[in-house]
């Protein structure tokens, strides 16, 4: 059963408004047995006096035991079931650059590599050759011309870059041309299905461009081609869920992945106090918001607990910004745990907190891992939270008489 | 995977009873901030004895955030994924008012209306017109003949009637002729599959002769005609389970539920005493006994806090008739939360306990919300309820060897 069915079909509009701060990769660990989490640290006074009148609980993102992206952890907490929605590598890679994909686009990665003089792959990496050098050279790359078919090239970061084929007819599901091996040439951009047939052809095209343009550097003389993708298609949140909703980041991943459910990029926030103004300017014209901090993430993948626990606590000080506004349901949550005890993505549940007027709450004063535990929400999948976000909102109607 | 494949290979017949008390609505909140939910507030000696032996936890209806009608509420107690098994509208109105669908029988839900002399819609419900009123003009359509078809038109309230078709070759995907607006005429019934053709027409007949029987009515001079459904294909209690089933209740539209899986209706109860004799009287001839306690809904509904403390109370007072009996395993539920804070159904999970010989008890003493939250049956979907009855009763057997 698509809960978007039930979603469409229930939704009612009215005048609340729900706000969802997500602190990427929230959930931490214990440095040591026995201690608290980076959360359970923190001084956190704004998320405890929520915690009081609020209920919390643990967001599964995916199933338990998975550790998701960033992708599946975010589509998790729009209301999109990350196994069935799932986001190709080279689309990521597009939205993560900030390039809007339009439907029916394939994304490709592109790796600049080393070709010995048989056209073996010498180095898959180009020796890593740093972004200064490599960016001229996808950006020579804008000059291969395919008839019918609009290419978009865009640098990365070191030997990564993207490209994106526009035109009738394409698909996503070609293979790799990377044999993920020294010593052989780089594999052709093979079909896998029928439907893919025209864009094996347009990247075998651009595959004999680049390497006649790429043919005389010595670093990079050619490329390899992963992760095609068609831009996924999922429907919009106006129109799973009536809600005009507003995005509300700083980095050009976490703006993509709004944009394709469907909302709007608003403002160009550089840090979590200018995030906190452009929500004032934009209350009136949204009726959802989705507010983006990336450190409480980047400082767990660092493995530097205290400066996760400040980050946190960074996170906790933007709440009387939004309180201010008196939002109808306030949702804070992650989209997966970051501990810096893992340094990297973990499984583990979300501390996920709710307040409305209507929320059911329980007893505890604090938020933490360990209280989640024994919140009234329980443990619940990610992709339920957003049906909870609307009811507590009285934006869903009745299922059934 | 279905459940039902497992019930039905797994279980097993014993002397074991059953018994599954619903409090419809049982959930409910505090009606102010730091307060206590309406179980939390009444007096429940009985219910806390059972805790002291039983476990409790929090059912999920439907799925987190979903606040169901009766129809997908009881059916989830029931076993039946209320996702899957959808009562049509029209089957819902007949079941409600007690008219016994039978298989291949197509329910509508019709509303007197006032066409002006053009034979536009001028007031979709016919001035609410007094139930005195309308149910002998939905009688006088009773006199509608169509060969092949048998024709049950029934008052229900006010404008509102229901229309049973039973014939061979029905189906119930037919198109309401309820233009949902006043100044253009109805529609017609068309059918939205092949297998509602005949359907379609046998109601496009109906309508013909209703305008000529209602023509000189001033206030109601014609009908429309909603949520055409045909029964639902629930298999029977006895099929999926092995058991014997008895429905002991007051309400039509629960006597009506219970009949759409295949339970007796037994006895005909006005209160909750009555319900009680009624269970001692047919104790011998069942194994599983659902009885149904409408107040604490209604009260819930009116936003009557107190009075709904009050009937929870009354049925905390009904535990000891029942346990006199010795019920293998006593399940108290309800289908829904209808907290009296929001006069209607929500979402919130039903605090549910379970006593059993073999049922594991948590450390709780009372029963309720709060204390539900950290019981042993943790939060889990209402459609799995049956599966912990049986086992309880030792009436499923291993899965795999």
């Amino acid at each position: 059963m698509d809960m978007h069915a039930l979603t469409r079909e229930l939704n009612i509009k009215n005048d609340a408004k729900i706000v969802m701060l997500v602190g990427d990769g929230l959930g931490g660990l214990p440095q040591s047995p026995g201690g608290k989490t980076e959360l359970e640290t923190a001084s956190t006074p704004n998320l405890d006096a929520l915690a009081a009148r609020g209920v919390q609980g643990l967001s599964i993102p995916v199933k338990p035991g998975i550790a998701p992206g960033s992708g599946p952890g975010h589509l998790g907490l729009f209301g999109y079931d990350p196994l069935q929605f799932q986001i190709g590598r080279g689309a990521l890679e597009a939205t993560g650059i900030g390039f809007e994909m339009q439907p029916g686009d394939v994304a490709v990665r592109c790796n600049f590599c080393t070709l010995d003089a048989d056209g073996n792959i010498s180095d898959r990496r180009a020796g890593r050759i740093p972004t200064d050098e490599s960016a001229p050279l996808a950006i020579s790359l804008r000059k291969i011309r395919i008839p019918g078919i609009e290419i978009f090239v865009e640098p990365v970061k070191e030997h990564r870059f993207v490209v994106v084929f526009r035109g009738p007819g394409l698909a996503g599901n070609v293979r790799d041309t990377d044999p993920q091996a020294t010593g052989v040439p780089p594999l052709e951009p093979e079909p896998e299905d029928d439907a893919s047939q025209k864009t094996a052809e347009v990247a075998q095209e651009f595959l004999r461009q680049a390497r006649e343009i790429l043919k005389n550097e010595s670093k990079a003389n050619f490329h390899t081609m992963r992760g095609f993708a068609a831009r996924p298609d999922l429907a919009s949140y106006e129109e799973v869920y009536g809600l005009r909703a507003a995005a509300i980041a700083v980095y050009p991943m976490y703006k993509g992945l709004a944009r394709l459910v469907g909302m709007d990029i608003v403002g160009e926030p550089t840090t979590l106090e200018e995030q906190m103004q452009v929500l004032k300017q934009c209350w009136d014209r949204y009726d959802f918001f989705f507010i983006h901090f990336k450190y409480t993430d980047s400082t767990g993948e660092d493995g530097n607990f205290a400066e996760k626990v400040k980050r946190t606590e960074q996170l906790d000080s933007c709440l009387p910004a939004i309180n201010a506004l008196h939002p109808s349901v306030l949702i804070v949550t992650g989209d997966h745990s970051t501990p810096a005890y893992l340094s990297s993505h973990s499984w583990h549940p979300v501390p996920t907190l709710l307040v409305s007027g209507c929320c059911r709450p329980d007893p505890h004063t604090t938020f933490g891992e360990t209280t989640a535990i024994t919140g009234g929400l329980g443990q619940f999948e990610a992709q339920y939270l957003m049906l909870l976000a609307l009811s507590n909102a009285g934006r869903m109607g009745k299922f059934g008489a």
